[in-house]
This record gives C-alpha cells, structure tokens and sequence, in this order.
C-alpha cells in the first residue's frame, strides 16, 4: 500500500468487471439477455472461502465503497469510515466484495449501456429492476468469486434491503444479515418522496422520454430537483437545525428581498443538486427510486412479513438511528419483530444519532462499535 | 338564505374589492404605488364595531373562507366548517372579513396585475412581500371597514403568522389572536422544502424568468411539482398510510414495471398537482413561501421571542396538533413559552389528532369545540 493514503485504508483499489453471458430473468417477466456487474474486493479470501462479506450499496452508491482509485483523489469510497484494516468491517480478517448493481451508472450494465439486441442504448427500455433482481445478480456474482456462503452480507437504507432479501432468497447462502437504517417495505410518504423526485426528472424537457443522450442533453433540472428532495429527507429537522439552523447567506443577516439564496440551507441544496448532475444518471435515479417501491418482501405472503422470513436461517444485526424519518427506528423494529415471531436470531441497536438518515454512512463512535464487536464475532466464527 | 345551501352556511356571498390609492411602504425598501384588495364580509357589524374578527389565509388560500359564489358552485369556502351560523366563527355574532393578500392571485393586487408604473404586468418586478406587510395592508382595510379592534384575528399556518404580527404591530388593534398550527419562525427544514419547491418553478423552462403570461405560457411542470411537494408536508405519515396505505392503483395489485402509476399516492400527487395549476398563479406561490421563509418577528430583538412579544395586549388561543410535522406543536410551544415568559394571557391547545398539518383545515370535534368556547367567550366579552 502507497503511503500516500492513511495506514487504516485499504488504499488503491481497481475495479474489476464481470461479463454475465447467460440472461438474467427479472422479476417484470423480462430479461436482461447478458450483463456486467463492476465490483472491488478488499482484503484476501481465505482458504475455506468463508470470510467473504458482501456489501450492497444504497440508492446513489456504487461499487466504490472503500479506498482510493488514484493517489490524487480528493474523496475515498463512500464506507471508508467502516470498510479497512482494523475497521469494523476488517479487510485484515474478511474479504470484502463491493459491487454496482445493475441499473446502475457506475459501470454495470444499465440505462446508458448498449442492448445487444438493438445495438442502441438502452435508455428509458431498460428493464424495471427489483431488489430481488439484484439478489440474484448478486447471487451469480457470489459464483463467479466461488462463494457459496456469505459469512455477512451487509447494507444501508435501500443496501440493507439486499440483505434482507438475500437471507430470504438464498438461506443457505447467507451466515449473517446486517441491516441498518432500513424498513421492510415503503410507507406511503416513502414512495410518495420518490414519485415527487420521479415526476421532476420525467417532466424535464431535457427527458425526452428517457433518450436524453441520443439528444445531447441531460435532464438536468429534474435530476437536480430529485436530489436536493433526497437531501431533505436524509437529513433529520434537528441535523438541519444544527447545521445550518436560519443562517443567512453572506453579509450582515440582509435578506436580499429577491429568489437568490439568503439562507445557507438553500445554498447547501442547490449544491448538493447541481454535483449530483455531474456524477448520476437520471434514468438510472428513476430505476433505483422504482426499486425501492417495489421492495415488499411480504407482499406474497398475504402481507405476512413473519412468513415471509419463514425460513431464513441467517442471523440479523438490525441497526437504526433515532433521528431517521426515512427510515424511522419504528420500522426496523417490524423486521426485528417478524424474526421474533419466527424464532430467528436477531440483534437490535437503535442509535441515539442526530444525523438523521445519512447516520448509516457517519463515523458515529456507538454505531461503529456496533458493527464492529458483531462482526468480530462473526470473523471468530468463521475463522478469519 | 336560499335554501339552495345548507342552513348553517352563510350561503351566497358577493366579494368586495378595495383600491387603495396611497402607496403602502415595504419591508423590502419598495413600496406599492397603488393598490386593490378583494374580501368578503359574514354577518353584521354591530352598532359599536367591536364584533369584528379579522381571517388570515395561508399558503394557497384566498379571500373566500364561507359560502358560495353561486348556486351552482361544488364547494364552498376553504373553512366553511369553522365560519357561518352556529359555527366556531359564528357569523349570527360576529362580523367576518376574509381578504386575499396582496401579491396574491385571487383578486387582490399581485403579479398578475398591471404595474401602473409601466402600464405592464407586474410578473417578477412584483416586491417581495412580507407578513408584516400585509398586515399593514389588512390595517388599512380595516381603517376602510371603521374597525379600529378586532375581536380576534384568526389563521392558521402562514395565517396563524400574519395574526402573530398584527398582535405586535398593533397591540391595540387586537383582542384576541388565535394562532393555529404554526411556528414564530420556519426551521431549515421548513425553508429547504419552499426553496425545492421554488426551485421547481425557477427551473421551468416555461417560467420565462416569470414573464410566461406575455409568452402564452404557465411553468406547469415547476408549479405542479411544487404543490405535490407541498401535500407531501401536509400529511402526516400515518395519514397518508391510512389515507392510501400502499394500495396499488388498478387491478390486483399487479406492478405496472413502468414508470407510470403504481400506488394510490401517486395518482393522488398528480392530481392535487396538476388541478393546483388550473387555479394558482406561479409567481404568487413564489412570494407566499419567501414570505414564509422571512417570518421571524424575534430577529431584530436579538432573537428574543419574548422581547419581541414585550408590548402586545392581546389574548392568546395557540392551537395544535399532535401529528403535525409540517408545524409540530413543539413550535407552537414556543411560541407559547414566549408569552408566559412575558406574563401574557395564553390558553394553549394541542389537539390528538392524525392528519397532519392539514388538519387545521378539517372538522375535527376537539379542536372546533375548542375555537367555538374561546370564540363563545370572545362573542360575549365583546357584547355580540
């Protein structure tokens, strides 16, 4: 490892890429006729294959979710503050495997990539993906790397809900499921959110109806106006309070008595809308946002969410954040609740955090001290 | 009364206009060279004018609180369940006026007018206006009306803040002020929410820098974006599970794996989205929320709410309600805090109640029985 990055980094990482040539059957009845997952690997696997930790990424994630891909990156992965030697997630004892799910616009095959059918980009065609979908992508991934259990799989928000349906999909594949900031399906006011950010990229006229780049445009306004909504949503009134409180922007507290920016949380917006633009693909914000909707694991057992764990053997980590209205601890405590009522074995942490949602990616001291004596429980039972 | 509508309505109303030839000064510096305000009256003003309460509208209200415009209207005034016969606000006892602010768009002088300066529409040469101005506007209509105290003055929301400010400006002016489901000031949240909204219509490619009327055009997109943002915060959580649930929309809860309707709330959004637009001016919704984002009567007294309140003489019922997010009743308390600290008469009230901030517009028994006795009280100190 350079000692350009810090000696707790996993430091230089290269992405590697995987061509799925067999077609991937989707839950909409379509199929995705071959595809690519990218995805990193940190730490060694070991000889009996069982240190291996999945880690699956929430709406705007990727692949990257630990190290540095040059020595002249300003920002590591986005877990660096748990992914890496000595961390929780200790890449001296597990190997790690990080990848972009598909859908995605960070390498695997999603709406910007060419149909092999068409010869054209995909764009607003791309198939509607689920979580299930991912799973099973996943799932062929967990192969390909010849790991046939997962001795954790692990994620936030919308990652977390990966893992739920991991242990629900493949049990005999999953050791344990650490589920942080999460819910076992969208409330209301969830996808409510979802379809406001929708409806802003979808009314774009630089949409297009999805074929944006065949225009040379991008949506910009709408992608924009979805990502400064999420903003409002991660972060808790409190967080917002503290952070920004009614802070005036630039001198003197004058109010400009015009639409420009007079306080500091709209110039924070504005920002965090006007970068995303420059690193995310609308459609495939549509298609995460959709997924997330989608996510029901108890819809086909008569809205049972107990039956629907019915036969998972993993056992759970369930984390939350007192300060999330995303995800509110409320609803992490119906999956810890369902697992209950299965006998499962599940482990509860609610976090007394101001941070609101955006806590699960924070250095907060509880929160890593949780994660990290589980998964050194979990590194002694597995051997690593 | 016809008997057309029901009996305890005040049936047919005919809104009154106001011009106002003498400049009104700003906040913002400008001043208003001429200006015209629509209202309505219920009930009579008694023989020593001592009878009259003053109603405030929020966001998107307008002059017409009770009854109707014609026989054939669909729905009556936005609070006919608190004003008319036998109501909280009984028009048998008291004298009501309900006007539309200015820079709004529903009669009174606003964007849409024509800026006599220029013989051209206002659009966004219209000044940003502040509560404070338009209670010195409500102040001169009231002049206009020979009312020199009112009863009570009555809002909720944005209207519970005018109410606030008239108790300040003219503490002689106010018997009572009746604060419903408000804060003394928007918390960053509550500023982050009206600048995506803000941004939604700016961003319209059809806003023409807010000239659309002169290009044949309305920022539909931004507008309707805004209000569907809107209802989001006007619920609460629970409400919208209760009111929609994660019912899908069509038949048997099959997924439409596109991005087209897939839930009730959706469908719901939509439509409060796109029939706001037939009714609502873009750039009055502009003005309403930074008037909104500028209320904070304590900023020039160093941030002391009770230093700010040291002066009113009014009585004070403050309202709210247990499931409210947008205005939680935490920021009533406030406000009622303040007051106590001053020694001021405040009777507080928060209503159990799971609608949201929406509800201080329904018929909720507990909180109209609790406007009807104050109100009772008010009617007979003042001999109406």
């Amino acid at each position: 490892m350079s000692n350009t990055f810090p000696a707790d980094s996993v430091g230089l990482v290269v992405p590697k890429t995987h061509h799925f040539h067999e077609p991937l059957p989707l839950d909409s009845g379509r199929e995705l006729p071959e595809y690519q997952l990218v995805y990193e690997t940190y730490g060694e696997l070991n000889q009996d294959r069982s240190n291996a930790i999945l880690v699956c990424h929430a709406l705007s994630g990727d692949h990257h979710a630990a190290g540095y891909h040059s020595p002249t990156d300003r920002k590591p992965g986005w877990w660096e503050s748990c992914i890496g030697p000595g961390k929780p997630i200790d890449t001296n004892r597990f190997f790690v495997v990080s990848l972009n799910n598909i859908g995605g616009c960070s390498g695997s095959t999603g709406p910007a990539s060419i149909n092999p059918r068409t010869g054209e980009r995909y764009g607003p065609d791309f198939p509607i993906v689920t979580v299930a979908d991912w799973v099973r992508s996943q799932a062929r991934l967990a192969d390909v790397l010849g790991i046939d259990c997962w001795a954790a799989v692990v994620g936030g928000s919308l990652g977390a809900m990966q893992c739920l349906q991991w242990a629900i999909d493949y049990p005999d594949r999953v050791r344990h499921a650490l589920l942080i900031a999460t819910a076992p399906k969208l409330s209301a006011q969830n996808i409510a959110f979802n379809e406001v950010a929708r409806q802003a990229i979808l009314s774009d006229p630089d949409f297009h109806d999805g074929r944006y780049l065949e225009h040379g445009t991008v949506p910009r306004r709408g992608l924009a106006l979805a990502r400064m909504l999420g903003h409002i949503t991660y972060l808790s009134d409190d967080a917002m309070r503290a952070k920004f409180g009614r802070e005036p922007r630039g001198t003197a507290g004058k109010l400009s008595f015009s639409f420009d920016i007079d306080f500091e949380v709209e110039s924070y917006l504005r920002y965090q809308g006007q970068s995303f633009v420059e690193r995310f693909d609308a459609n495939t914000y549509l298609l995460m946002t959709k997924a997330l909707d989608y996510f029901d694991p108890a819809a086909k057992h008569n809205h049972d969410l107990s039956a629907a764990l019915a036969h998972v053997q993993a056992r759970f980590l369930v984390v939350s954040f007192t300060s999330d209205w995303r995800f509110a601890p409320s609803r992490s405590r119906e999956i810890v609740r369902a697992l209950l009522d299965g006998d499962k074995d599940v482990t509860y942490a609610e976090i007394d955090a101001p941070h609101g949602h955006d806590a699960f990616l924070l250095p907060i001291p509880a929160y890593l001290d949780v994660l990290q004596a589980y998964l050194e429980q979990v590194a002694e039972e597995v051997g690593a």
